[in-house]
């Protein structure tokens, strides 16, 4: 993977990976991620999106009327996962910390304009959320297709970052009887929720209600 | 609450609010926020970190060294904060969605230099994290607080966007034998985690034994 100057991590330079392996895994698992573009007056604007990996491809979708895919279509992006592992509670207030994994990925998305193209883009999406929900609904038309603009953003230039473990104390504070320690953090799934117009019989998929998405915890049952 | 054209939400203007307190809300209890900066060559660069927030100021900090930091306490950044509720499974592949809470500020930072001020945003993350926490604690020492940089932004010009409910489905799709409906997602807790060198005879406090931090579900016990 490239590693040109802006992708190299500065801060914490030991969190830091640019195998592309890591950053997947964080990409694959991450559900929110933000654009950043630069808006009108040259300001930075951030978007929360969702997004879905196909090999070294990385793709953004919404309505073809939004301002920022309009405005990432011509120009650099920024695009940033980040999943939060835990709250890290240390014996000084400044070691305190939260670990997480992130990823932030530079480059100029290419709009996709074959339908073929836009039809598998908006399947990955979909089997992100859900696996094995792709088969089971209505595909898109040839007109929705038209109406939703996707984006691909080459993994070209994507580094990783990613704190664990326990908090990092002065030495000296070692000594203090306070609690130090971690609370690891979860996305959890809730039991699904059928719609209030489901057609009667329709019963809820196994792809539902076995542990489902990467990334997402069942609750207990 | 000034909505300058750049706060005005453009896509789905009807789940925008302009409101104090829905955007308040929405930051007390999201923990990780992207902030977006214009970097070198004109390009954004978006990092993830925590807020806080006190009164009518949000505020960010990290090491003095931090580029993003240097950046922003120089110029207009973007703030945004997002919170995911679930996933929308509709009858048709494109009408999937998220549930999801986010809010967008825009603003010019300003470098916090008072000690007693930078001491009390450092208060406002650690109780955040972890409401109860900041008087258990050793406080910052005066070099601590030389070390580290803290920025405050106006919540002038901010936005929430929500997302709620089930699919919306096209009327002929409603036809369809298809499972649809939410499944909704939590930031769950896990039991707390001792550190290795934890002084013997220390407890864990009760105030991350009850369910603590806003947003944060304790798991079933």
């Amino acid at each position: 993977m490239v590693t040109r100057s802006r992708t190299r991590v500065t801060r914490m330079p030991s969190r830091a990976s640019y195998e592309r392996q890591a950053v997947d895994a964080i990409l694959d698992e991450a559900i929110v991620s933000h654009v950043g573009t630069v808006g009108e007056g040259g300001c930075p604007v951030v978007i929360p999106t969702l997004h879905a990996r196909a090999d070294e491809w990385l793709y953004i979708h919404g309505s073809a009327a939004s301002p920022t895919l309009r405005r990432a279509a011509q120009a650099e992006i920024c695009l940033t996962a980040t999943i939060l592992d835990g709250l890290v509670l240390a014996r000084s207030a400044v070691h305190h910390s939260v670990n997480y994994r992130s990823v932030v990925v530079f480059g100029r998305p290419e709009p996709v304009e074959s339908f073929n193209e836009k039809r598998q883009a908006l399947q990955a999406f979909t089997e992100k959320l859900v696996p094995g929900r792709w088969a089971n609904v209505r595909p898109p038309t040839a007109q929705e297709l038209r109406g939703t603009a996707v984006l691909r953003l080459p993994l070209a230039e994507a580094s990783a970052k990613v704190r664990t473990g326990g908090p990092l104390d002065d030495e000296e504070d070692y000594a203090r009887p306070v609690w130090a320690g971690t609370v690891g953090l979860q996305l959890t799934a809730e039991a699904p929720k059928p719609d209030d117009r489901l057609l009667p019989g329709v019963e809820c998929p196994s792809y539902l209600t076995s542990s489902h998405a990467p990334g997402l915890k069942s609750p207990p049952r």
